[in-house]
């Protein structure tokens, strides 16, 4: 079967079916997103080398326990005996769908723990589910940290995760400031009434109370470092490849918080989903099939969510 | 009078005597401690030229409020009309005694806000006062962060600051674990019962539940991000003078949350020396005449504290 591959080059290669471990159940993925991770891959983030993807929602095609069969699915992407998501997100031991010591979905069939799915909402198109692992990403914010209903928050990066972050914390009651570089991508923030601004040097310094930072660069660090109040928080959202340069002093004398941020709970985001409370459809960009992988990751470059399709 | 002056140089200065403004008293410091960041300041740490100096110990010679007169005090470093010392140290319209805008302590005599000061309970000697400080300094990790009594605590730097916060942290109950340099420095923590070692490596890596770095150095912070568990806090003790290269990936993935953390309250610090719970003698390096500055700053590199006297 064909799968997209990435060997210090990315291509579609032929691979064998995945032999099931105990608990796995085999899925045979419709949409398969690209995620900024998978391009940092393939820039040697993580040093992976396999099947790329793990956004995805498919089909189980095989599985143990028979009531699987048939579901319509997304998963997590920690794999391990640990326990719970929360678990499993930073086991030493566990593998991560694409990302760590195992192939991802980015193939016309993959395996993946059944502990690890979620069956899809009838409500959720696969266009909106094939979201559920970058929207979960976003709410892990608020799994993590208290985000009050009148305070004052940034969201700096108007890529993917941007705007589901912004759409999430929206939902605190919180006042919300989007800053971005691509005005065509504001609706959606626009319309739930949020700001948005291309001008981050007009905003005042040291203003908001929590500044989430989802550029994956360091100039948008330096930006989120600017934006947040004495005693704030700044939560890093982005998985930055390689080192990144920056002067802590401001972080320890203004006593700012930086609170690392990264896998969330699904079953929350398709209750959300299931809500109609997300919009996903302006941020899909582009839909390639999964035999054009690499004219897909190369349209991914910069822009808004690029889905393949295995139908 | 003579003062310790920075202006690109380092040296002994005549200088005038300050001009007291509404609210200020005129203090006549007895003990100058000599800081890391005095030293990073002589490297260019803030841009600060002027009096250095913002540990003391003294006597107020003049005050409008004559209450204040004679008395034996220390001193918040943090000045402006914000209030409490917590809104003072972050302020941005503040002056910092000898660090931002603000001629410091180690001077025959200098002003302060009558607002910043805190008589010395007599049973601290002076020797033990002039860490009020930065035993402060020390106390504001658990004024913003709650330690608890069953949390793995390791402290990373064997320097003055560490020995203190490796005291204020085991009056928690938490078990402490001193990372250092100089095995000569660590009776004090181990008479309390904390273990000290020389070897990080020898450490399990995301074992501990809190690490506070109080190395000033990069490779302080990178062995402090080994020793963090997942979901664990990391305490960032140290001002660095200029920019740090690290990888934050790993902060991100673990879900680590890195707390700035400076200035403290100068009341309970006062409260822990009265009651004898903090040993100052054992960080006492050396002590030198004020007209010996230079020797003074000479001698302070890489060492425990040096202090100024003026007696």
């Amino acid at each position: 079967m064909q799968a997209v591959v990435f060997d210090g080059a990315l291509r579609l290669a032929e691979v064998s079916l995945p032999t099931l471990r105990p608990g796995e159940a085999l899925i045979a993925p419709r949409l398969m997103g690209i995620c900024a991770t998978d391009v940092q891959i393939t820039r040697g983030y993580m040093g992976f080398h396999g099947v790329l993807g793990h956004e995805f929602v498919g089909t189980v095609v095989a599985c143990a326990d028979a009531a699987w069969l048939g579901q319509r699915v997304v998963g997590e992407i920690n794999c391990c005996d640990c326990g719970d998501w929360a678990a499993r997100a930073q086991c030493s031991q566990r593998t991560t769908l694409g990302i760590v010591g195992r192939d991802g979905a980015m193939s016309e069939q993959f395996a993946l723990p059944v502990a690890n799915l979620h069956r899809v909402p009838d409500s959720v198109p696969d266009e909106a589910a094939v979201f559920a692992e970058p929207l979960a990403a976003a709410l892990q914010i608020v799994n993590q940290a208290h985000i009050r209903p009148n305070e004052r928050v940034a969201v700096v990066g108007d890529g993917k995760l941007g705007l589901l972050v912004a759409q999430v914390l929206r939902l605190t009651g919180a006042e919300i400031t989007l800053v971005g570089r691509h005005p065509e991508r504001w609706a959606v923030v626009e319309r739930q009434g949020s700001t948005a601004t291309g001008d981050a040097g007009a905003l005042p310094a040291r203003g908001w109370d929590v500044v989430v930072e989802c550029t994956g660069q360091a100039t948008g660090l330096e930006t989120s470092r600017r934006l947040v109040r004495p005693h704030g928080r700044l939560v890093l959202k982005s998985t930055f490849a390689g080192d990144v340069t920056l002067n802590l002093a401001p972080f320890v004398v203004d006593e700012i918080t930086v609170i690392g941020s990264r896998c969330g709970p699904f079953a929350a985001a398709l209750r959300l989903m299931a809500r109609g409370l997300i919009e996903t459809a302006p941020l899909l960009y582009a839909q390639y099939p999964l035999a054009e992988a690499e004219a897909a990751f190369a349209a991914a470059h910069g822009q808004l969510k690029v889905v393949m399709h295995t139908k």
